[in-house]
């Protein structure tokens, strides 16, 4: 079975999530996901597509998910909008 | 063969694309695509979240495709991310 590694994407820089995909893909791993929320989202698509673009050029998309998760806040619950990226290795 | 409707996503207020694509399944159309780049691509995955929790519950996801567009600008040409959602009605 293929290992699964999973990247979150956040506020850091962009390059740091690149670095962190493609060194998963040095260890040996065949798939990796990245999941990202709300403004990060555009980020997650950036990380794959540099990723695919400059590092890994056998890189293809597996499904892309997209969904709401409810996150707790001092104000009440509010919605985000998530996003998980299936980058598989062939 | 199913009409194809696509809605570019902007800088725009999001319900204004919500509005745009509910609009375009209640006149009919079984398939819409949501298309949007670099930063709005955020938003465009707010409007396909927000028009299935809330105003087409029967609406699937098809493919979700990402690319990387060439922008020339006054500086050169510069790369950006994009993303297409199909939306469908069952």
């Amino acid at each position: 079975m293929a290992e699964e590694n999973v990247v979150f994407v956040g506020k850091k820089p962009t390059m740091n999530y690149v670095l962190a995909v493609v060194t998963q893909f040095n260890s040996g791993a065949d798939l990796v996901i990245l999941k990202a929320r709300g403004r990060a989202i555009s980020k997650a698509v950036d990380v794959a597509e540099i990723v695919r673009n400059r590092f890994v050029p056998t890189l293809k998309y597996g499904n892309v998910n997209i969904g709401t998760e409810s996150l707790q806040g001092e104000k009440g619950d509010t919605n985000v909008s998530s996003i998980e990226i299936e980058l598989r290795k062939e």
